[in-house]
């Protein structure tokens, strides 16, 4: 099925080749005939998305929702609209039957992250779990772009997400980090994006993957040591064409030939002949990709690449947004301290920023809130415990209490910071643990320990 | 001094910014400056060119003269208006004066190509002797565009030529084969084109280049096993827009990513901490790129971005182009074994060649040339000479004799073939030498023997 905005793309294209057709003075029959194409286009765009197609106005232009690599933000307290980001996308719904046969096919229970609805959306999972039945490898392949030193809990939950699927699957698993891109798109040098790739590694390595079958590489190094990557970023970039990213990623005639070259290099790590180290040349591995909704741009425009240079397509899995302490109108800044949960934070510091910062679903006053009962859809302590808290009964309860007005909002960011304060203590412990010559492991280009 | 290509992008940014200005309406007195400038500069214009600035119409649109670095061809016999392109590129003739430079700093005779023109133009080659001067070292760069295993004699001018400066300066040399272009522009495999760069790797080392001071170096695999390299092509892609490299180039938006930023790839050579193995890491060791015109423009963009990312901007020697046996309308086409002498020809097949395509400036019977003379200017025969014909003595006696009728089309063809026969067959020979294990010994990235 075509999406939404594939639809709008060949929209665009046939009302270029109407008006060339006119002006060319082409032949009447065939004016007609890209007419009627052209018509038959805007009455299936209506029928999918229940407005009028607008020339130059993408699908979803006056939605109230942002969303891209590089602006995700809502007028929506409750934050995006995910329900309609699976329309617009063109992906696929996480639904139960999935849920459960990821349980079945693992032999373990859900991740709460699937079990939450927080990874929401996905493409083709259901053809890498085939493979796997059939006693097929699949591998992982997630990624961090680099541009700072500070990681804060949101930048965690693709990682903390991997490592299950890594642990469950016993399966390899490929972490990039885009310094280059950091380069490219901030005013950094490339020795300070490529600093940010190693300390940022520590905090990933920190997340406990398994070092016999995890590579974390950065760009910049990784290039400049594997002919077999350049080799697939060239064929990429040989079959998109600046129109492509145009549509897909919003670039400009003023932007950087950087910038517009280098979805290549994120498209590339999707294809296993990438890491001969690890596949040994196979093209055919699959590839499964965790990451929030934001990358998809990018995986959209190399699943559309991949057939035509004869590799597998990746599967998708996506996740929903980490929302800021200020609420789940937009993602959080790392340049705001304020604005979420460090992973260097104190416990004092975590205390006081919930306290002071996190978004409350409450009411104004204690009488009204027991009356009336507070908010959890919009209220972020509640978010941030769907995220860290374990324990499905006791955040059904925490749901309901609140509700109720029986849970008050000091009470409820009593039980966040309370929840936030050890896990973010053990992360940092577990970080102290990594040391430089670890992180020189995990990125050196090596074979893994795989079962084919 | 800005050139007319500079002057003339001047113009189309400043007249966008009259219009922008206009339509914002803002205050009349930026307006006016605005709109003054603009006046300025069509005036400017105008002066360089003898020609009203039309906005969308660059200069040399009009001429007759194509030159980029996939297209060359003018509507005139004796070939490309030299003249005029360095006005248009906004180079410098190669002068008598910058000729006995030469003689002079390397204290040896100016070889044929610098002594007839051939090598026509320049930027900043004094610069460079200067440096040399004060025993300051400087290296060279040249390249290849490897498209088929046939390479004809005009592909080995710049080999010739930069043999040549090798050996009088004692200095480094470094050459690119762009297999990763090759790939993006031709309906070929990375693996033909990869091949082809090892092939055209051994007709280049056949040219008899010192294996302890040149470094040969495919795209494909130099990319994937230099950091620097790499590091470098990224500075580039960052401080170069699409619109740049679209008034350069002539892009458009349904070229490909690939072909959009390639020209950093081909830029990137032209500084020295690209080859940390033979430069230590130096930023600051000048080059100089002996190569046809047409590659000109890459290196346009290439001493644009230098300074911006604190590198010095390369100097350059351009030459004429080879013409083709039908005629110097048109540089020769690979793919046309009749257009060219190609390096495996047969003496036969040099000798029929000549005797059937080269394009004439004879009269049409004895009788005519022996009374009216003949037209060097436009015949292939004698051109080719001017090319291969050391002696310069006798080359003038052959432009004398031909035109004042003395010597007939035959003859003078005659004295063609037995230059080019045992040219070629010495090629022949010395390629035959080239060894698998020299090539590899020649494209393996090694310390040089260099004296800074």
């Amino acid at each position: 099925m075509m999406s939404v905005m594939e639809l709008y793309q060949k929209l665009e294209t046939q009302a270029v080749q109407v008006k060339a057709l006119e002006t060319a003075k082409a032949d009447k029959t065939e004016i007609d005939a890209a007419v009627q194409l052209l018509q038959k286009l805007k009455v299936d765009y209506k029928q999918v998305t229940g407005e009028d197609y607008k020339a130059g106005c993408p699908p979803g232009a006056d939605d109230e929702d942002t969303v891209d690599p590089w602006n995700v933000s809502t007028s929506n307290a409750k934050g995006v609209d995910y329900e309609k980001l699976i329309v617009r996308f063109g992906s696929s719904k996480i639904d139960k039957e999935l849920v459960d046969r990821v349980e079945k096919v693992s032999g373990q229970k859900p991740h709460r992250f699937l079990r939450r609805g927080i990874f929401f959306s996905h493409r083709d999972v259901h053809q890498v779990l085939d493979a796997y039945e059939k006693d097929k490898c699949f591998y992982l392949y997630t990624g961090r772009g680099p541009s700072s030193e500070a990681m804060h809990v949101g930048h965690l939950i693709p990682f903390i997400f991997t490592k299950w699927l890594q642990d469950v699957f016993d399966i390899p698993l490929v972490i990039q980090m885009t310094d280059d891109e950091k380069y490219l798109w901030k005013d950094l040098t490339l020795e300070e994006c490529h600093h940010y790739a190693a300390e940022n590694a520590k905090d990933i390595i920190a997340c406990g993957f398994d070092v016999n079958k995890t590579f974390i590489f950065s760009d910049l190094d990784y290039m400049g040591s594997s002919r077999d990557f350049y080799s697939n970023v060239v064929k990429i970039q040989k079959h998109v064409t600046f129109n492509q990213v145009k549509g897909i990623f919003g670039f400009s005639d003023s932007d950087s030939i950087g910038k517009i070259s280098f979805p290549a290099i994120q498209a590339a790590p999707s294809f296993s002949n990438s890491f001969p180290q690890i596949f040994r040349g196979r093209t055919d591995v699959p590839c499964l990709i965790p990451c929030a909704i934001d990358q998809d741009p990018y995986f959209r425009m190399t699943r559309d690449v991949a057939p035509r240079i004869g590799y597998p397509k990746p599967a998708l899995l996506h996740s929903t947004f980490f929302p800021a302490l200020q609420g789940a109108q937009t993602k959080m800044s790392a340049s705001d301290p304020n604005s979420s949960i460090f992973l260097t934070d104190t416990p004092k510091q975590i205390k006081d920023k919930v306290n002071c910062h996190a978004f409350s679903g409450g009411k104004d006053t204690v009488e009204e809130h027991r009356k009336h009962g507070g908010n959890p859809d919009i209220d972020v302590s509640f978010m941030y415990l769907t995220f860290f808290l374990e324990d499905d009964e006791q955040l059904e309860k925490i749901r309901q209490d609140y509700t109720s007005g029986a849970l008050l909002t000091g009470e409820l960011k009593k039980i966040l910071i309370e929840t936030l304060q050890p896990m973010i203590a053990e992360h940092q412990e577990k970080r102290k643990q990594v040391t430089d010559e670890m992180v020189k492991q995990f990125m050196t280009p090596r074979p893994l320990k795989v079962n084919f």
